[in-house]
């Protein structure tokens, strides 16, 4: 391992597409970083110091991890909130965000809860443990309904939209007739997300983005959003609000329901979040830099908007296969189109290989313009 | 190795700083790279896919290195351009720049009369076999001069004022009474620089930088630089006109001097250079990212400056020992401030061990101030 900076080693529970952005964060600031993951030569795996391979939940590796380096955090929601926290104790090392933060994001019902405790507004909810319990939720919350598996979700994984109670029991069959929560469908104008930090010096939050979902996938977002000012700083005040609700250093991805100009909370990540990669080009620091300062107990760095930035998705599609593109040369010849390659080996249907995020020239971008730029750009790319 | 968007392998001699900045800009445009060095666990080590362990000169491991790889480049002059060109022809690996160019900036009289022949003014020169012909030198070009190693030099080694005959000896003995050349002393107002690059599609260059030196070392680096808009043009015209005099896809660290008001050519880089660190921060895309897609054949990208900024390298002193800074707070709590930290084990005097770069906020933004802020910086960290 080469030397620090700062003399800090961060271990990451997680080498996916999140881990790799964050060594590409860490090495300019004189961080090293090593990560745990299952699959051997993980996305982040050329970019960080080391990889130890093992489940995200496989306590031995966790530990091994965690001994290993001077502060513990993790890239993916599926980490074991219990193990985490043992391991932080026996081991002394600190681990941000806190895992009781984790636990009670993992639990959709008992992040809705902390939320209404709280007095933050969230879409109206209610547990579901059976097809009993999901016929008396459709009454109370109408339908069609948005059913939510209470744990081992991410990234729309676990969500499932039911039109009517006679669509209830496949539904639940379809999360594996695990406890869940039912939602009221919102009707929403639009989807925002706020990135927000706590870090040793306070809280920060990035500018409102918004974001905009197919099939529960986020495939575009861009800032500033397409709203109002009111609906921004609403929004911003409502992230700022789930800051406060929830204890630990660290990056939360907040992503929230824009309705007649009220702002409500979808869910919320405990880590740096898809709805924030545009803040690498688009921001004074990235929200990957800023989760490093956060967890290092560095100071957290402007969140300015450097100028108004879109990012799309860039998904694979076909039978599964070695990961390539056909060229990147009409892509990479647009100004201010930039790539980001998770390193997956191998492409499948909808999987996140990369995004690309075009930045405005200056304050007065069109964020419209943005939009259209980054789709075409997006649009371009063929997988071979 | 994990995937690459790009199905291209660069590999690099030499993992330095540059090897390392040139790593932490392939990773997100799925470019692979791997370095030869002869430092294990070199600073572009823990960002790149795998380092060869040789000698820069050492045919065996630069040979190893273009089988493993589907281009080849240098991040150093003191690659050997014989060897590169013969690799070249027995592997089928391109070699970017051309090694003929290496070979004729490698060699400071060389390069000299390249630029004599393309009618790009330089300051008057004279070559330099021993104390006869120095003192010859003198009489032509004046007391005092600047005498520098044909080959060998960079970053400022290898060259050496010379305030008379008398001291004559003594500095022909300092370059282990190797050929030189000397030049005449040249009273410029400021050092400028300019990095440009040539690829598939053209040639682009960068803005027109101001470097200020101490004791021959670049200590820090501001653009737009502080002169005349005149003066700015014809510094770029000049760089563009040594673009022209080179052959080789890839990115140049031109070095000027503005001499009331005229340009003249310092000497130049087969590489990126310490001049335009500042690029990571302040352009729409970065010396580094340039040179890859330079020798990846990818277009260029836009070299517009985001904002005026400014950077300061930070040097080694004391004696040698591990590296580590006492503290980033100070300089972290700075908006805009970026640090970028080299990964060496040992600081020691002078050394580059990292660089700081503060941008603007807007077009707007102050070069004094930016300098001023950079140097503060820089002046509030401390070596362990």
């Amino acid at each position: 391992m080469t030397s620090s900076a700062t003399g800090i080693t961060v271990g990451v529970v997680g080498g996916g597409q999140l881990g790799r952005m964050l060594g590409e964060a860490a090495a300019p600031l004189g961080i090293n970083v090593v990560v745990s993951d299952p699959t051997p030569e993980c996305p982040a795996s050329p970019v960080v110091d080391e990889q130890l391979v093992g489940a995200f939940d496989d306590e031995a590796t966790v530990r091994a991890l965690a001994e290993r380096v001077d502060v513990l955090t993790y890239e993916i929601e599926l980490a074991d909130p219990d193990a985490l926290a043992r391991i932080g104790e026996v081991t002394g090392t600190p681990v941000h965000p806190d895992p009781a933060t984790l636990r009670s994001i993992q639990d959709k019902l008992v992040q809705n809860e902390l939320y209404e405790t709280a007095g933050i507004p969230t879409p109206a909810f209610e547990p579901v443990s059976g097809l009993e319990e999901l016929a008396v939720a459709g009454e109370t919350l109408g339908w069609p309904l948005m059913l939510k598996a209470r744990t081992g979700g991410y990234d729309g994984r676990g969500n499932l939209p039911v039109e009517s109670i006679d669509e209830g029991a496949e539904a639940l069959a379809a999360l594996g007739d695990r406890p869940a929560v039912a939602e009221a469908m919102v009707p929403f104008d639009r989807e925002l997300a706020v990135i927000g930090c706590r870090g040793v010096d306070g809280i920060a939050t990035f500018p409102v983005t918004e974001t905009i979902q197919r099939a529960e996938i986020l495939r575009e977002a861009v800032s500033p959003a397409r709203t109002t000012d009111a609906v921004i700083d609403a929004a911003e005040s409502v992230a700022r609000d789930v800051l406060g609700a929830l204890d630990g250093r660290g990056v939360y991805g907040i992503e929230l329901f824009e309705v007649d100009g009220e702002i409500l909370v979808n869910e919320v990540a405990p880590r740096p979040h898809n709805s924030g990669h545009w803040t690498i080009e688009g921001c004074d620091v990235s929200q990957f830099q800023q989760h490093l300062r956060a967890v290092c107990g560095l100071p957290l760095g402007s969140t300015r908007r450097r100028a108004p930035t879109a990012s799309a998705n860039l998904l694979g599609d076909g039978d599964p296969r070695p990961a390539r593109l056909e060229s990147l040369a009409g892509a990479l010849s647009e100004p201010r189109v930039a790539l980001h390659w998770y390193g997956k080996a191998e492409v499948r249907p909808l999987r996140k290989m990369g995004h690309l995020t075009v930045t405005g020239a200056d304050a007065a971008a069109d964020t419209e313009q943005l939009l259209e730029r980054v789709r075409a750009a997006t649009a371009g790319l063929r997988w071979t």
